[in-house]
């Protein structure tokens, strides 16, 4: 949690966290601005010290909305710096240091974090380093402070989150609604029109649908029927037609409008009927499902229950990446991950890797065993997220059903 | 365009490109792969060559959609790697290493791109030089070779952009409509359920406008009425009321869902009557938009039209931002900017630093002179994207009436 931060900085040796680029669609900075309309920014944090906020005057209305400390940055005059330092880059950083040295950051070690082009990137911050060689700045790929704060929510984030739960199962039910409502000719949905319904026809309603509630999908959706829903992050088709009895995987992650918090969620249906062969898979994907739900615990550690999953997914037959990293049969997908100002973030889930996460209250993660047969045109995942309680129970944030088959209304 | 590429990036003396992130909302990489879901990769161009993408086995399909030469980034096992390189951050960059040996680029100068966090980029691409001492890492803050290629649009890519302005002008008329057809008491536009009208209101009704016709403004809208459309990049207070005759600032600047291309448009309104003060700020305004609009020629220098501007402004006896950088007052804002994957990008139209864009046939920019005064409540603003044709003449891409009065339908 952010009240964290501070001793988080500490146990990592930083002296001071310089985050830069947009308010909006930009994780890290929008954690301590929110979402508001500030298109370019630098926030720097002195550990101990509240941030501070530096923003063109053109945006110092929306900068005060964030409620932190602000200063201009426009009071840098940049044709000046650029005769100072002899180029665009030079002038940049040397912005950067003027501005670190008015908050008393000449030495130390410095994190740097925030969405901006990567050369960019590489290209100020090595001429940075240049000009401040007492200060060390510090990249952290593997697991920035900043997402290890944001690993666990406070009662205001998980609120949030939980709205967009509530969000995202209103429009997987309108979903459901509005394809059983379809007529059938052919085993295949047609619209009133007479013509079939497609893929990108329910994708453009999910989209009004979010639209209406003030979320948006930056990164799309997942709704792939047959082999496609087989391939875990094939989107699907949007010319494809719906046909009765074959899986369809509905993988949805919206978030609040403009970069906020993101609901991850996902269910596998077959209108009208299942064949056998899917009913089976949903039955070995459901059972384990259930196993790793009664099995949470606080304190255990994440990777363990991706461990647990192929143990339980090798028992019932199925090849998993554990026994072949490349395998594209089977159970192919990592298990869960953090949710947040990210859809993917702290807690991980990997076996491997330099990273140990353990459930800890204020986590947001999913959970979302899958299993994949691309060759038999089979997917089947269910994914919900869940938080870990203050008291170290574990909330699934939004309920919803886990049927399998979708009866159509017209074949009733 | 595309096709320069090659020729600009010999006049660079760069030897390939490494762009890294995902496809969507990524504008680097969306210019080489289009709109498709790959979460993460990595694109690698070698001079005269056509570029390689690599991504991960379980987005092999979406990455196949791109036309794209792909490999497998699964194929890099990074627990070998890890060990080899003894940390995350060297296995990251050890597989760089073996991507671009793989492709022959183990010399020369080799350009970095893509939206990813600031520290991983920092941290990695310091790595990656430390292992590949013979092959210069460049970062390019001022004038990346790809917003070089990216700064003249094919036709394909114009006809995208009027698309956007079609669907920008459509929601900006419906926007009128609904506001005029409103009632009004004391004022104010109220609603049919009898409360006041917010601009909370106008901006839900505007988002779903947008994603009804596939279009999403991540950027989020500016609704700017009084004094807070005097602040340019101020968004407007949801919660403010719609009065009668005062400055509207609407400037809306969506794209095509997923991270496509931009359109720029703003109008500035008065509902039911403007004020003689407005009305003059009004002229002034319209009077310099059309003089620019009769004056471009291709060939000639942006920043010249900015020079212009300021001149056209004081002859008027407006403060500009060239007599004062700092100034609040006046005209305090850009005259334009490049669109296209980006809602700023080249041709730049600044008065100093090291760009010196000139209108060539292909470029996609806005105009918006304006004039801003918070003391007295009032902000002026107009826009439109305009591009320069194959022929040298322009065009506005998407036409629209430039009144500043909207009559109310009810007070007619």
């Amino acid at each position: 949690m952010k009240k964290d931060l501070d001793q988080l900085m500490q146990e990592r040796g930083l002296d001071g966290l310089l985050v830069t680029g947009p308010a909006l669609n930009n994780p890290y900075m929008t954690y301590f601005t929110g979402l508001v309309h500030v298109t370019s920014g630098d926030l720097i944090k002195k550990r101990g010290e509240p941030p501070v906020l530096f923003a063109h005057s053109m945006e110092r209305e929306e900068a005060a909305r964030t409620g932190l400390e602000t200063r201009s940055l426009t009071a840098y005059r940049m044709e000046q710096l650029r005769q100072e330092a002899g180029s665009e880059t030079g002038a940049i950083a040397l912005r950067y240091r003027k501005m670190l040295a008015g908050l008393g950051l000449t030495g130390g070690r410095l994190g740097l974090y925030g969405l901006v082009d990567a050369g960019e990137a590489y290209a100020v911050f090595s001429e940075l380093q240049k000009q401040m060689p007492d200060l060390e700045l510090v990249g952290e790929p593997v697991s920035p402070v900043l997402l290890e704060a944001m690993s666990t929510k406070d009662e205001q984030e998980l609120e949030q989150i939980r709205e967009m739960g509530r969000t995202t199962t209103e429009v997987v039910a309108a979903t459901a609604d509005f394809l059983t409502g379809h007529a059938v000719q052919d085993d295949v949905l047609v619209r009133a029109d007479g013509n079939p319904l497609t893929i990108g026809d329910v994708k453009a309603q999910i989209n009004l649908w979010l639209a209406e509630r003030g979320a948006e999908n930056p990164e799309g959706t997942i709704f792939a029927i047959g082999r496609d829903g087989a391939i875990p992050h094939n989107a699907g088709n949007p010319d494809e037609l719906l046909r009765l009895g074959r899986t369809i995987v509905f993988d949805i992650f919206p978030r609040q409008a403009g970069g906020g918090y993101f609901y991850d969620f996902t269910r596998t249906w077959c209108l009208g009927y299942a064949s056998d062969e899917a009913l089976a898979l949903y039955e070995d994907v459901r059972t384990v499902y259930d196993t790793l739900l009664k099995g949470l615990r606080p304190g255990a550690r994440c990777k363990d229950y991706q461990t647990l999953t192929c143990d339980l997914f090798e028992a019932r037959g199925h090849p998993t990446i554990r026994e072949n990293p490349e395998t594209e049969a089977g159970y192919v997908h990592g298990l869960g991950h953090g949710v947040g100002l990210q859809v993917h973030e702290r807690p991980s889930f990997r076996m491997v890797g330099e990273l140990e996460d353990t459930f800890r209250p204020g986590m947001v993660f999913t959970l979302e065993p899958g299993l994949y047969y691309p060759d038999r045109g089979l997917g089947v995942r269910l994914e919900d997220t869940l938080a870990v309680r203050p008291d170290g129970s574990f909330e699934v944030l939004a309920e919803y059903p886990y049927d399998l088959v979708l009866p159509m209304r017209d074949s009733r």
